[in-house]
Formats: C-alpha cells, structure tokens, sequence
C-alpha cells in the first residue's frame, strides 16, 4: 500500500521515442496525481546480451528507416521541434551519471528535457562533457561541480546496478514504465501505466 | 486525387497484434468515412530475409513475455476475448490464400475476424482446411468450394506478389497501414492513418 501511487520511467538518453515520452511525463503523470521515479540507466549491456552491438534500428534498415519518418510525425503531432541527429545512437554513458545525480538533487526531469532536446532538436553530441555541462548551467545549475560528482567512482557501480535492475524487471526497449512490477513500454503506453498507477490496478 | 480516402490494412494472420487491429479497422474507418483496402501476406518471407526464421517474439524472450501481457491487457481494454493460443505462430499461408478470394468477393473483413478470433480467442489451428471451412460456414459461405479456389495454383504468385509489394512498401511487421504511400506500423497507428488518409494529408 503506497499513498501516492508511482509510476517508474525507465530510460536512455540515446533512445528516441524516450525524447516523446521525456518531454510529457511529468505534466500527464501531475494530472492524475502520479509521481514520477526517474530511473536512467543503459540500454546497450540490455541489447549486446540480445546479440545486437547497434541500435535495431540501424541493424535493420526499414524499420530503422520507418522509425525516423515515424519520430518526424509524432513530433509536429506534439508540436516538438525535430532535427534528425547526425550520429545514432549517442554514447549516453555521462548523461545517465549525470542523471543519477540529478535523482539524487531532485532536478533530474529538466536536466532529462534538456538533453533529449539537445539530442533530437539541436544535434547536440550529448555525450560531450562541455555539452552536458552548458546544459545544466542552462537550468540554473553549477555544471562543472555536477559533472565531477557524476564522474565519481560512486557512480560506476550504481548505473550498473539499475542497469541489472532494468533487465530484472523483463526491460528489453525504452522508454518503458513500470507500476507495481508491471511492465509497460513504449511512448504510446504511457498514459495506460498512469491509469494504472492511478487506479491502483493489479496484475492478476 | 481520390474520392474516397483510403487506407491500405497489411497483415498476417499469425500476428497478435493484427486481432487487435482487425477487431476494430472496419467500423474505426467507416465512422471517419475512409474505405479499407485489405490486403493479405506473409511476414514470414520478409523476416527470414531479416535473419529471423521465427516470430521475433520466440527469438527475444524477454520481449515475447512482454507482448502476451500487454496482448491480454490491450485485448482486456478493448473488451475482446483471449486465450494464448497453444501454437505461436501458427502457419498462415493458407487462410491468406482464402482471404485473396475474400478480397476478390467482398467478405475478406468477416472472414479475417473469424480466422483472427479463432486463433487468439479460441486456440484453434488456422493451418487446416478443416478449421477454415468450418470458419467460412460460420459466416453463411460454402467454405469446400471456396477452399478450392484458394487452393488453385492462380493464387500462389497473387500471393507472393502481395507479399513482395508489401516489402517494397517498406513492410518490416504488422499490421501495417498504407495511406497514399506513408506508412504506418502498429495498432496504435491505426487511429494515426485514418485521420492522414481523412485529412489527405500528404508527405513532405
């Protein structure tokens, strides 16, 4: 029994459909009351040990090249500004540190948005030190100071750990949100995890 | 330019998540005033070619006990039957090839919600000709009779070359829908391709 009913994001900076589910979570999730965990962590480990060293979408071509024309039209149906990254998938290893800190620090979901934004509107190289530090002294925050702790030895083995977690909970794709051990995935299932967060529904 | 707009529906009757589609394309078009031009093939052909000689959903563990949740879930919601059928995938060549005689005699869509139901509601083996006869009965046709024509060796290349336009379609799983050249994969794009093929939105 929890008072405040939960839903857990589970994502990556490299993924993106994880930059259409970023950028709403927080509003729908306040909406209906549910709170947001944020829970960064990597999916590459996730894919290797699937047999794949690329994103699926660049293994196999047409869906890779339907899930680009499909991103294009979710965004101007969100009215998200949308610029096709020249490199895919980012290395998203130092955002994901960084993230963990902002779990920690509380500024986690606008740290999230800025770098998605980053990825997919600007064709920012995420995985630049300089890049993720001019993003959190974009929202206000001491970027350098930050990036030290994100880069601390504390940090490796954290990552790894939600990393074995993600893959405990039967995670093989992002974004994915999980309820009560209930597993939802995809952009398109997130208002169904909030209602069932909300509704407190349990898997039979 | 077209009177009537029109959405092309690809799918494989060994699919999960063409039941979902198929149990609502038709009166989802009809209220939207766009007419659905149904169109059988075989996945199969196409994911071999992709270095899979099974459903995705047995090669990826974690992602095909994910989908027979979500399957119960999504078929839950929509207030459809669900039984895990005992078989996956079960052969669909030959209720494609009878579905070519649907599309030909106009009852292809009845046909293909009973082929659908039987398989994922009620574990029957859509492979025989036994079950498909009892199934075109059902729905008021002389199920031996049409059979034989599926059976005829006209078929055979229809079905091939279906299979064939649906891969340079850029067809990678389905269901798939078709709107003047755009594509859109998945049951929760259904909704996404009748509002294009409504609006006559066109790609840029």
């Amino acid at each position: 029994m929890t008072a405040v009913p939960i839903v857990e994001y589970w994502f990556d900076f490299a993924s993106t459909y994880s930059y259409l589910a970023t950028a709403r979570i927080e509003a729908a999730a306040r909406a209906a009351g549910v709170v947001v965990e944020w829970k960064p962590f990597l999916l590459g480990p996730i894919f290797q040990r699937q047999g794949w060293n690329d994103s699926p979408f660049n293994l196999y071509p047409a869906k890779g090249k339907y899930m680009w024309r499909d991103l294009e039209r979710s965004c101007a149906r969100s009215s998200l500004p949308f610029r096709r990254p020249s490199v895919f998938p980012r290395n998203s290893v130092r955002a994901a540190r960084v993230a963990m800190v902002g779990v920690d620090d509380g500024w986690v979901a606008l740290f999230a948005q800025a770098v998605f934004h980053a990825n997919f509107a600007e064709d920012r190289d995420i995985a630049s030190a300089e890049v993720l530090v001019a993003l959190l002294e974009g929202i206000g925050l001491s970027g350098r100071e930050i990036l030290a702790r994100a880069e601390s030895l504390e940090l490796n083995p954290r990552l790894r750990q939600q990393t074995e977690r993600a893959e405990m909970l039967g995670i093989f794709g992002v974004p994915s949100f999980v309820v009560a051990g209930e597993l939802f995935w995809g952009n398109e299932r997130l208002d169904q995890a909030i209602e069932w967060a909300r509704s407190g529904a349990s898997p039979r």
